[in-house]
């Protein structure tokens, strides 16, 4: 095939231009879903898709469609993601994969005319759940009926409002939220910043995502006994803050010795009563633990879990622990894997192959439809903040492979 | 010499009585300083005093002292401990301390008569700092002149209030505190319960103690790098929770391998920002490190900070400390700690020799005294909880110890 041509220029002043609609601190952006400025964006996402000469549409729940017609009719070929943000998050996370959907529809039938299967570009609404915390995955959840009926009165946003009242408020129907139900979505792919730092290192601007990683959140309690700090000898204690240290150190370790992408957290920790001069009651922490391989993850929590039955036995502590969040591994369609691989190959562009450890809406599209993502390098790895960074030319990079990858399918 | 005779019924009552005065909780006590509670136990301290035949004087600051005149005049030998408790705290914290010494003075006057030397037992008004948290020890610093000019103004409580305000509402004269200052106490000796396991687990009544633990505090602030959890991969993170957990899990370590009496212990961790899914850009915590040998003590602080500055290091962690607290070991005067082990093997009572890995108002007395500590077994090594307890039969052995060492001392 031909080579995709982007122009940078355009591709750096609409980035800009959606970048200042809650422009926050500087370089940050502050974009909550049925906020003002969210109503903004998808207002001009919706003008540059009719300015492309795509057919725009709205669904209840205010992801907006841009629509390239196949002469063949048929199942959907989808691209896009999330327009709103963290308070603050950058510029980049979401939005990209948005604009790049529409730049890359545009330029296709600009270039190449009508496509054979129908391509569509999405903003989706919500994603983050920084408005409303459970509300995350709020639009491809919608898109893959996963949304139930009482979900949009019972989901209460920080500031007690409900969901259904802030959708009311910017002229949407909550009761409506089946009817933005698809079934007509053959296929999704996501571009999206990687937020992570593995392409810097790997000094490549593009990745292809194999698979979205699993995870699992543990909170878990180790309970000893408090005591004075001068008065109870070392060989006496049953100090849960022994306890705690030892699990940290243990499944990071293990987490570091599995190698990537096996990667374990710990975030969270509240030690009771937290007091300089107290040997602690108890601590309270969290275990994130990720891993995309359907088995190994398996091993990494037995190994998590087996440490810290081991420890908490050994020392004379009491341990309990909640699954808070459990995630399947979603896997990439092989055969889209190796269609944008090769779509970036006939681009000249060089890529790797990794999984993503974060969390993202192809997860919910991919019970619908079949799934790939593209990851555009991330300055420093960073994300959820204003200094989030990709540059034009890896960003160019990922919208070719994009492209020339959509057009292997739709032409 | 005979055998020193306690009426454990009239141990037991006094000490009922007295807990009665601010009853809080079942068994625990809440009498904090210049409050009505401990108006009304001092008032109690006093009567008995009286009734005792010791000649009765408040100080400055609310120090009750019964006074035995010796024949033969010069510097007394006095025994108490404060009357004042934690919020709440139980019936035997400082109070036994100084019942024990009017109970002393009362029996030795009733079965020897009157004293070749001067004896005296005081109820020191404040140790804990439960109402106002940087005037502990405020009654022995008092009688050894630790108190300046502008403290009584600047002391402020929980509430605001200035511990001027709180002593001149109990009719005490806050500008008469250079009064309080002694210079004519040869020895303090102490009787207070152990707050820690070392005697139930020896199954021992009683403990001489030979020092008081110097201590230190650190408060250390270890810094990384804030990344996403499940984005960045084990190998390129700067984690400030694994730094943590290895400095926790190695003081805690190098504390139990040292032997008691050597303790450590991380009794306060806060983490920023705290996200279960977030690697934590700060772990902020402290280090309670005490030793009562002069030497000891110090290679125990440098085996904790070349472990702090060699994990940081090797983690690319940034690492700071301040040293909050900086206590001096307290030696026991070696005379003294003979007379008292002496005195218990003749009243048949087995005891053995320890450290206080508490600080006592014997620490601000040794300013201006030779000193010595008599400890009483605590059930499960429990105190500042309404759960504290010692059994009336290693009371009466404390008492008995106390006053033939006093005897010895006096008579």
């Amino acid at each position: 095939m031909t080579e995709i041509i982007v122009d940078p220029e355009l591709v750096e002043a609409m980035i800009m231009e959606m970048g200042a609609i809650g422009a926050h601190s500087g370089t940050g952006v502050w974009r909550t879903v049925y906020s003002p400025e969210w109503v903004a964006a998808n207002g001009l996402f919706a003008k540059w898709c009719e300015d492309a000469g795509l057919a725009v549409s709205t669904d209840a729940v205010g992801n907006v469609w841009g629509k390239l017609a196949g002469s063949e009719g048929g199942k959907s070929i989808v691209s896009g993601s999330h327009i709103d943000t963290q308070k603050p998050g950058g510029r980049y996370d979401g939005t990209l994969g948005a604009l790049s959907a529409l730049i890359a529809l545009k330029l296709l039938k600009a270039q190449f005319g009508q496509p054979r299967r129908t391509l569509e570009a999405v903003s989706l609404c919500e994603e983050e759940g920084s408005r409303f915390p459970s509300a995350n995955f709020w639009g491809s959840r919608a898109i893959t009926g996963q949304i139930r009926q009482d979900d949009p009165a019972t989901t209460r946003g920080y500031d007690g409002e409900t969901i259904a009242e802030a959708m009311a408020a910017v002229g949407l129907h909550p009761s409506e939220i089946a009817s933005a139900k698809r079934d007509d979505i053959e296929s999704f792919i996501e571009l999206h910043i990687e937020q992570g730092p593995i392409l810097e290192h790997a000094d490549l601007p593009v990745a292809i995502v194999d698979a979205i990683t699993g995870l699992r959140h543990y909170a878990v309690t180790l309970t000893g006994e408090q005591n004075h700090a001068g008065a109870f000898p070392m060989d006496l204690r049953r100090d849960p803050m022994a306890g705690f240290a030892e699990i940290a150190s243990g499944v990071i370790n293990t987490a570091h010795r599995l190698g990537r992408p096996a990667v374990t957290t710990i975030g969270r920790a509240e030690v009771y009563p937290n007091g300089s001069a107290v040997v602690p009651r108890s601590v309270t922490f969290t275990i994130d633990a990720r891993h995309p391989d359907p088995e190994k993850r398996l091993e990494l929590y037995a190994l998590h879990e087996t440490l810290m039955r081991e420890v908490a036995a050994r020392r004379g502590l009491d341990i309990t622990w909640d699954i808070q969040i459990e995630k399947e591994p979603c896997l990439s369609d092989a055969a889209l894997v190796t269609t944008f691989k090769t779509a970036a190959t006939t681009q000249g562009i060089p890529t790797l192959t990794m999984a993503s450890g974060a969390g993202h809406d192809s997860q919910q599209m991919a019970k619908i439809a079949k799934t790939v993502m593209i990851f555009v390098r991330s300055k420093d790895g960073r994300s959820h903040t204003p200094e989030e960074f990709s540059s034009i030319p890896d960003i160019v990079a990922g919208i070719r492979v994009l492209a020339a990858g959509l057009h292997a399918l739709a032409y």
